[in-house]
């Protein structure tokens, strides 16, 4: 017995000792960083008080117990965190409460849409299509901007129409006779499909619907139809059913909806580019797209969300990968210490994590910039209605198109990327990664349709990359000047040649470089692309859609790079180095190492040069911001709380964490299963023969066989 | 009114008749191809066979349902498949039991997983580490392979230690005096994690524990530990607990383990190739990698497996895209029908899917040669170990050994390759897709950590991308020359240079060219890395793990091509056509297309060349592909009962049938929710100034001021 007590004592693992010293060697203080990703000082003060209100308060802060709710328990937990946040609504400033659900989102996305349906989408469509005095009675004086009262729904996916909006089937059909329109799902095909906050909470949907006036179909509309009655029962005529299971977000209650003829007065449609008068005259509005301007804050957001959500997970999985222990040097000695390596010191593990880490920065940065683009051009743009100027509300339309092209570019490209990251991020923590607790799994499955829905984003990516084609092809063949955020465009010409662009070391550390080895890179594709539809020659679009969709995740990367550099030059003193060097990694993996078969084939750079930048640039700056990684993410600065995730806390206490939170949630008391009659029965079961009743025994036979 | 008769009357949707039109075309027959898909024609009918059992079996048949399990409901219902199988197996032949398990794998992995835990794991790591009187004693006389009497589980992993199984911190300390060993769990991180059926059902374990003998450690060993009395309570000393949640795969009881020093007699230790004396010399095995032959099994059963879940969405995903219609054709005229397009027409979506299905067409051909490769390397095995002649079992060894490159490189590959599959198909049918009912989200959650136990697939990746560049290296350095499945390796020196190697259309349309391409690249790239190694000059393969993974990725692809060429020559001579053009869209595709960065860097192809098969070459076959794709999915033969997605069903009724799920799941009769009160009383609330009780107001100002 003496062996045993001499080896049974081994040491314990002390991870957490392992991610202090590692905070010891930190080149910058993590809370002037938060100062950087956030924008300013007055951003990240709002940002962590409210954090530290959420925390506080037991409604709406997380637990482990989140991961064990079924649908409903999930339903109703968002329900209880959706009524407290009517009050806080009440006594929040815009900003702080759109901030509120901002973060909220991170860690409960379900009650983020939950709620965003009704402020975002139903409140900006109404804001969008509807007049002045629409949008007082529906959103203020109703109260629904205050959750009170009203709650709307958007009614525009339909079982069989999803990203071909134009195409839905729900008819809008103008009785002159009695000046109401009558709603009705023609078909199966027609029901409304999906609709968030349909089943249970809703009493107004905003209801996508061809607007059909004397046997003409002029397209689709939009119209306010109530749902419910001031009881909260369902009106006459309409079905809600419940959509029922999901791979994520439980905590909706989307609904299906059929409408049987119901009638609505003639002023529940949205008219505030569309009429259509007494005796039926239709005014049409000046673009068609405006009908769709309320899914524009939505995408802007999703892709402020990639953000957020890359920066949980990749804080969780790199201060796994400090604290988790694994395999004595290969080849070499051990640490010194006679542990075994951290996980991040492997140079693969660097590799699979620090690109994400990296990338997040780039996307804190670029999307705030997209949030900034956005709430400009909504005021460029009501400043245009309401002044009622021809020539200002043009322009105010010129750069919701853009905008349109920005958020579409960035939504798609930001949600793919951020889904990655959780994967990547989820393998990175090994078995650990695939314990509910630990956050992941639940967390795939909430955010990845955000990959789908409020614009698809192989659509999304597609109407992006069409624009870059066409505005390159204008320059190449009508000498157009491109203006806005892609005025690169204009220098086409110079850059669609076979001139190899980047070449030496130089090169690479000079990140205008880089920025513009892309910009070469995107007019070359786009040029392509042209040349394959001319070759085709039946204008059809299609035939290039692969390399819209990839032009579109090109022009979100020099989105985000440009932007990061710009604000680079603005950072504290203290932050510039390490921001330099996070801005190469993420230029060098995320761009040149991602799409390095298109640099190639395009002859942007040569094999020898990527090849070296591959096995010699890349690994030194995956070192570099190894040694800073903790501080990089602690930087995010979110609490336990939002990260949710034992093995991802700050204190890097990872095993007893973890152990905690399983026999919480799990108490090692009762080792038999309520079904373990069942296997027990089935262990000690007679033989075979026995239960055959012997009947084909040989003895039997011999029975049998006479 | 009569405008809404005339206009909502328009005809439903009818994406049957769309799929019935596809199957009008196919220039081949799907139960033929079924034959090759499987190998055989025996293996076909086995197959279609058991699936009818499957299908009409009330317990073991799959439904929406099982969408809607919670945990605990889900372990039952697996505890009752379990339960029935085991009266399966004493009928079945062992190949028809091995393969109704694998079929139930595919919709019902939890239980796939559980019962293999116990007749893979535990019994192979019996069969493989203990003597045959061991083996007859715990598997053949207790019945445990008849699923009786015993149920083992599989005593790996620790809360600490994963991946690198010779970390193991559990003890087996020999205790001389009582002639037994003391299994003991020194601390937290030693705590046994993830043990499959450890929390429920399992009397035994196979714990794997560093030998302790007269305080010497001899690195890990295996011992049978008994877990539970016949009475199925935990033995004393023992500590069981629930694992809980985890993000799929909750059919499995999980538990964790502490051992308190458990003594077991010291014939309990697995003593195949390793022996304790009475007087505590120890016999160690010839080769320490045997200690984890039991892990063999599984991995060629889950390159298997991604064969079969593969085809499984992808054949949803395709059905989805033939009935499915979105958008006119752009920029020209719709398709004469007036209708609108059917998804699959669309070359980004072709894009999207049909790589998919001819990898599926490869992984199928692949993994049952390696799965045949095992089998006979099992054979070769226990041949050699009865013969007990060295030779003869040293020779042995090294077939093993090779099995275990090449089922690490297959089962890493071939699981990540799945997962991306499931969700590529997933994001292709939209917002459907998302529906829980659709299968794609429990069945990713389900599937998603085969890519990390049983070896996790980056760690393997290395392992078998190290064994490339090592024989590669004495191949360049020693002219050795290389036998079996990597033996392409010997041309390396003629490899090595910088020559262009494809580089026509011939070039193309000849695979074995292609295969050779690809042999070229492996070479070059090992080679490089070779070179990256000695420049570093510290002997460290971890600075070269990036390229191992990536070699091993490759070499799969390399195995999966070779095999597929060589089996059409075996084909029926109505199908040779077809698939002949199915692994030309493989290997451009997934091999040439997917690695063109590594193409191009090394110069195995120009820059050129790859735009050309880029933009001409790759959508002819996709679109060849496109108009078989359903004769092609419907060679799977998966029915309706193991798809389990109401979009993907044979009739193709897509909307009716997933309507009709819906609706059974959830009933449309309550529309307030149980917590509707909540939501009531918020949207009812009495105003702000009215709950804060007036006390804000200018009145109470007023009185309060004075």
């Amino acid at each position: 017995m003496n062996s045993s007590n001499i080896v049974n004592n081994s040491a314990p693992p002390n991870p957490s000792k392992s991610i202090q010293d590692e905070r010891l060697q930190k080149q910058f203080e993590p809370t002037i960083m938060h100062e950087f990703l956030e924008g300013s000082r007055e951003n990240s003060q709002q940002i962590l008080r409210l954090y530290q209100q959420m925390e506080r308060d037991p409604i709406l802060s997380s637990s482990y117990k989140d991961y064990e709710l079924n649908r409903l328990e999930e339903r109703t937990k968002s329900a209880m965190r959706i009524n407290l946040l009517s009050r806080y609504i009440e006594g929040d400033s815009p900003s702080d409460f759109h901030r509120r659900l901002n973060l909220l989102a991170v860690y409960d996305p379900s009650t983020g849409i939950r709620l965003s349906i009704n402020l975002g989408l139903f409140v900006n469509c109404i804001k969008g299509n509807g007049t002045a005095a629409q949008y007082k009675y529906w959103c203020i004086d109703k109260e629904t901007t205050k959750i009170k009262s009203a709650y709307g729904c958007f009614g525009m996916t339909e079982l069989g129409h999803g990203s071909n909006v134009a195409g839905c089937e729900t008819t809008a059909t103008f009785d002159e006779e009695n000046d109401e329109f009558i709603i009705n799902t023609p078909h199966i095909g027609a029901t409304k499909w999906w609709i968030g906050g349909a089943l249970h909470v809703a009493t107004h949907c905003v209801v996508y619907a061809r607007l059909i006036v004397k046997e003409k179909d002029y397209g689709v509309k939009t119209f306010v139809v109530p749902l419910r009655d001031s009881n909260h029962d369902v009106m006459p005529g309409i079905t809600i059913g419940d959509i029922g299971g999901k791979m994520g977000r439980e905590g909706v209650d989307n609904g299906w909806i059929q409408f049987s003829n119901v009638k609505i007065p003639r002023f529940f449609m949205l008219q505030r580019f569309c009429k259509v008068s007494r005796n039926g005259e239709v005014e049409l509005p000046p673009l068609q797209q405006l009908v769709y301007i309320s899914l524009l804050g939505g995408r802007v957001m999703m892709a402020v969300d990639s953000y957020r959500i890359s920066a949980r997970f990749i804080t969780i999985a790199i201060r796994y990968a400090i604290g988790r222990r694994q395999f004595k040097k290969e080849g070499g000695n051990d640490n010194g210490d006679g542990l075994e390596s951290k996980l991040l010191d492997y140079p693969l593990h660097q590799r699979r994590l620090i690109p994400y880490l990296a990338l997040t920065y780039a996307m804190a940065v670029g999307t705030k910039k997209l949030e900034n683009d956005h709430a400009a051009c909504l005021k460029e743009f009501d400043y245009a209605v309401n002044s009622n100027d021809k020539v200002t509300l043009q322009k105010a339309i010129e750069t919701t198109k853009s905008l349109f092209i920005d958020s579409a570019s960035l939504k798609s490209t930001c949600t793919w990327l951020a889904g990655d990251c959780i994967t990547e991020s989820r393998q990175a923590c090994g078995g650990h990664g695939y314990s509910a607790y630990s956050g992941f799994g639940k967390t795939y499955a909430d955010w990845t349709v955000q990959c789908t829905y409020e614009g698809d984003n192989s659509v999304l990516g597609m109407s992006a990359g069409k624009a870059i084609i066409s505005n390159t092809a204008q320059v190449i063949k009508k000498n157009k000047k491109i203006t806005g955020s892609i005025s690169f465009l204009s220098n086409a010409k110079n850059y669609i040649n076979d001139e190899l662009f980047l070449k030496s070391d130089d090169d690479l550390q000079d990140l205008s470089l880089v920025l513009r080895a892309l910009e070469v890179l995107i007019c070359r594709l786009a040029s392509q692309s042209m040349d394959v539809l001319q070759s085709i020659g039946d204008n059809n679009w299609d035939h290039v859609s692969y390399q819209r969709v990839l032009l579109s995740k090109l022009r979100c990367h020099h989105y985000l790079l440009q932007t990061f550099m710009s604000r680079i030059d603005t950072a504290d003193e203290s932050t510039k180095q390490i921001l330099k060097d996070v801005a190469k990694t993420y230029a060098y993996t995320s761009i040149l190492e991602s799409f390095s078969a298109e640099f190639l084939s395009l002859n942007v750079t040569s094999p020898k040069f990527m090849n070296h930048l591959k096995s010699n640039v890349i690994p030194i700056y995956l070192k570099k911001l190894r040694s800073q990684a903790v501080a990089l993410t602690d930087s995010f600065q979110q609490p336990d709380m939002v990260l949710n995730s034992p093995i991802g806390n700050y204190n890097g206490d990872i095993y007893e964490n973890y152990f905690k939170v399983v026999k919480n949630a799990n108490p090692p008391i009762n080792t038999k299963a309520p079904y373990s009659g069942a296997i027990e029965a089935m262990l000690n079961r007679p033989s075979k023969e026995e239960r055959e009743r012997y009947e084909k025994s040989a003895e039997a036979a011999k029975i049998l066989s006479n």
